[in-house]
């Protein structure tokens, strides 16, 4: 059986995924990025998308549909039945009632999800599901699999915003600006010099989002205590046939305990952040009555002051900047993970890096909003 | 017209506030308290009820009704016209697609939502209508309104884990532990010793809540630029009108600006979680194989290993202690909170503070859970 | 013997200690508050030597002696022998290169000290020093007594800058300035009302200064687990004695796990120093060329440009906001304190207390120089 | 003159510098990196030497040296005078206590030091002092020549702790250690599958820091506003000579504003501290009685119980790991860092990474003393 035949794509059977579950949470949401309105400011439904609990169980069952392929492909088991239970894993229906049963109890929604697996495939097809792994090789890979149509959209998005940073240097740059150090006026500059200091940064992100990938798109496979070793004998061969299928690098044996490249990428999620907020304060300042040196258009509007024109989305860069770098160290306090697995540890990080996520997705449109409100930026003349 | 008529209680009102949207969100959840089955691990359905957009909306239109009664009070507007639109206020039906695209525009709700209430309202309406409000004073109270019962929630969980606790002291205080400092065998101790410990600081917590409340629990009425200015003069007594109508501590002039009570709050949700935290991971190292001095029933299973019982509430208490330790300076940098509004700032706090009260809320629960479990604690016999 | 007549007070105590060590580390210093040259931006020298190493070790050696005594008041000890041993305690030349060395190895500096302590006392003396405390004893209750003077001195700077803050608005209060949110001009105000904003929440600090007093400033007194167990039976008369000679509150039996406090009071640091960070900010942007409400003498000089006149303590104001508000969730992943004591919970609070608290006594003493340096403020007419 | 020919290196120069100042402030450093007895548990003179004072004038002194001789290769100074300028900054003697008056009223050290330069220098030099230049210029260049060495050394102790790691595993590699997930015993591993878990993470740390070396050591040379323009247009010649004189890459026109180099390495030094923080924890596990996995020799005594040996140095690396994850935050904050020059987010980097590289460099001598310490390690047959 060829590989590409099989290679229909995880991102394609996420759509088909079919969530079932009589619970609906959707008045009792406080996060800002799906709350009912407070979501119009802080969503990026695109994100959001790539992030949502229905893709993340569509790559779930991808992961347990690559294993039994490949417990096929190694002879572990019969390839016939290896094939159709894959194929039959990822056309289950899923209630998420008992996923959050069992996550209640479980500490972890794997185990749940086997166990409706179990329930919903022949027997024979048993000894094709998930043995020798453990759930934290599931919802690892599952959530690197989340990443990585994230990185690409993240990757697309800052190439974008350099290109809009060109174009606006283009029509503005020859204007000038009063240069400011420690808030006070010091000589001027172009409009053209600025601009530089908001794009060069953005570009040393692509470099390093480029140079951690290989750590941070990697299969998780390492079996109850991270050592594959009930796999018989071929756990090694497991993992190239499922990071192949999955489009992930490998490593060997696993990575259960070594959080390093999570923290990094949450990291760099601030980073990306942190210089889109630099632009928001810049804006910001430039925006003060007596300052004038840019005009937005659309700003927002005071339900007390009609006559205002807020520069909502300026603001909101520095709030999403202050947001990420608040959330930065718990992803680094979950390094010290004890042991084999800490489920201290491992929790912690997901409570933290997809808010991180959403909140960068939603600072890379939010500055693609506010520099296409651009209306007029800098003097003519240079003043001083 | 007696103020015991109209005081109906805000709570009661809340039920009756009718949503109305198209959009929906339920599966693009990523926050692990209302996700479809990470929210049963995390949730803590009493405090998202507490703390819902349904809510919070609830909350704002009462705010909105209290003031055009203290309007009509005072007799800066006719006092018949003033009540009849604060019963109208509570009444109307709020579309939140439309305070979703204000939201998004303006950066805040409220010019959205006085937007929607105008168009609801008859004319003559108008005029008890958020006139020489701000959209600050109305989120901040209604956001107050919404952590008075959270308040009252959390103090009466404190309480009842310090009965449980003087309940488990009762069973098994008599039995012996080994003391252990450094992660090292001590001296032996007993289980009262290592449950008083666990107590104290619950006590002590309940005693901080009461010292803040005062703080905390106040009505924001500050106008445009916080002065209460536009108020015919007559701001300190509307102040005190809706103050006393919404069961809210008044400030003179307002607040906006000083967000220590806020901060102070979600301090004492961390130092809460942190005391919990303790209990968790005390609990989580009695549990190994080989000290074995706690038996809990109904542990987590693995997907990998059928014969484990996971200590998992011990652990997530671990981890919404580290949760919410890593929140608290979110709100800490929100204090640096320029001029006489920063929308920066104030964003931040609604990034943060929902979600650390989310996590508290769980612990509380997740503790009086876990207690629930112990079957066994400590040894008849002296150790060491 | 009358409790008056020992009580001649830590604070005197502290300047007899005497210091010997050959160990010299002045060029070595990286943090910002005793640095060669940037001391003298960061540096508050009177929180300084209330902080000192110098005065810890004193403390240190207080609390031992009013162990001595107490044992003696207690019949525990011949109470000669007792008053006698406490008197050479406290006269007892430490080397602190041997602390250094004990510290290294154990973990904790009072085991070396009190290997000092036995080493320069009569023999006779032994049976009254430390016998029945344990290091947490020891380390807590002097880092309180150290605590102590300085809640006084930061009480005292509170009060001042209200004083001068009062003043600064009977001169310049009636001037206006623009209102702004948002960082968008809104609508004039007096510089009374701005100054006010400032200067409610400082009062409302003393008063949260006041509440937790009685919860940090207590003795730690509980013995090798923190049970008092080796006390012959009167730990609790001991605790007594001693909180009363130290000017403590007692806490029975002890806190050694309970961290609370030293969160609590970060917490308040921080509090401070972003009410304090708030006015920094807001002087920073009034002092903006196109802005010009303020006008500061002695702002500081650029290398480049010596025409400038940098806002330099307003920036240091904010800097200090966000540096304490990055410190705190470090004392809040300290709760999570495992069994009797935790030395990796108990070492990071080391870490983090002694700098927050350094850090708040440089804002209090930069805005009481920044407020000095106010020439003018606001304009005579209203502009806008 | 061959560039080789001054290129007699930075380090060496560092140790001619002299500093005069009588202010001593020893007794009054709260810091635990060099507290006269914490020092013994948190310093690691290496570190501490390289990041000194003394080193950071002398590499201030060897950025402005550079300057002036590429003015002089420039031909913007007369290539003799210049030389000769050079040749005299790196001899002057500089007296800190005007360092310390100066950065007081500047906010930073460089006017002062320019100052005291100019004072020092004959007449005709001053052309070849500075002018052109910012204090940010020196400041930030200075930074990076003091993070070079440092690089190296952490790299160089990574290394060797993976040596020493791979030493132990071909030692105790065969013996067997029980796997725990959750803290509950799961299935045996061998210590090799544990010692591999710990050394993995270290490998790729040393793959982080070569690919983020270009990006930190770069030089800064923006001049006022970082466009360079105060350099006869020969800004960029300027920079490609002081870069090639000081050992640096260049950064074109200059990184003023963009922080995020400094963020991604304070990071780095924080996945380097939780990896072993790692260590640290588990090793602390294993010392349980109960468990009795590791043996260690030298552990630290108790003040009140002789008999215990405390694992404080591995207690110690769970506290570095968690004192780096809290400061992280800090320079991400630092990130929004507005228009030309942030006098606030600037200082705020010198508060934060100068204590997180401390606490690295501690973190990696005292996790090779750990393992230097341990004794046995598993067990010779398997349990379970």
């Amino acid at each position: 059986m060829a590989a590409g035949a099989r290679h229909t794509g995880v991102e394609v059977r996420a759509r088909h995924v079919i969530i079932a579950g009589r619970t609906r949470y959707e008045n009792r949401m406080t996060d800002v990025f799906t709350h009912p309105w407070l979501g119009g400011l802080f969503g990026d439904p695109r994100t959001q998308e790539l992030m949502s609990p229905e893709r993340m169980l569509a790559h779930m069952l991808a992961v347990e549909a690559a294993y039994a392929r490949a417990l096929g492909d190694t002879g572990l088991v019969d390839p016939d039945i290896a094939t159709q239970t894959a194929d039959q894993i990822v056309a289950v229906t899923i209630d998420t009632d008992a996923l959050r049963q069992g996550t209640a109890s479980d500490g972890v929604v794997v185990p749940a999800l086997v166990r409706s697996l179990r329930a919903a495939l022949p027997k024979q097809g048993h000894a094709a599901l998930h043995k020798g792994m453990t759930s934290q090789d599931v919802t690892d890979t599952a959530t690197v699999l989340t990443l990585k149509p994230v990185c690409a959209l993240f990757s697309e998005r800052l190439q974008s915003l350099i290109s809009v940073l060109t174009e606006l240097k283009a029509v503005h740059g020859g204007n000038f600006l009063m240069g400011r150090t420690r808030m006070q006026a010091a000589l001027p500059i172009t409009v053209a010099d600025r601009i530089d200091s908001w794009t060069r940064p953005l570009a040393d992100h692509l470099d390093r989002l480029d140079q951690q990938k290989d750590r941070l798109l990697r299969l998780q496979l390492g079996g109850a205590v991270g050592t594959r070793h009930a796999m018989g004998g071929q756990g090694d061969e497991i993992a190239t046939l499922m990071a192949q299928e999955l489009g992930l690098n490998t490593a060997s044996p696993c990575w259960h305990t070594d959080r390093s490249a999570m923290a990094e990428f949450t990291g760099w999620l601030s980073l990306v952040t942190g210089s889109l907020g630099k632009i928001g304060q810049d804006i910001a300042l430039m925006a003060q009555q007596g300052i004038n040196e840019i005009r937005l258009s659309g700003g927002g509007g005071s339900s007390a002051m009609p006559h205002k024109q807020n520069p909502v989305l300026a603001e909101l860069l520095v709030t999403l900047a202050r947001f990420n770098a608040t959330l930065v160290p718990g992803m680094h306090h979950a390094l010290v993970h004890e042991q084999e697995r800490s489920g201290t540890a491992w929790a912690l990080e997901w409570m933290i890096l997809p808010q991180s996520a959403q909140a960068t997705g939603r600072a890379l449109t939010a500055t693609a909003e506010l520099l296409g409100q651009i209306q007029s930026l800098g003097a003519r003349d240079q003043q001083g």
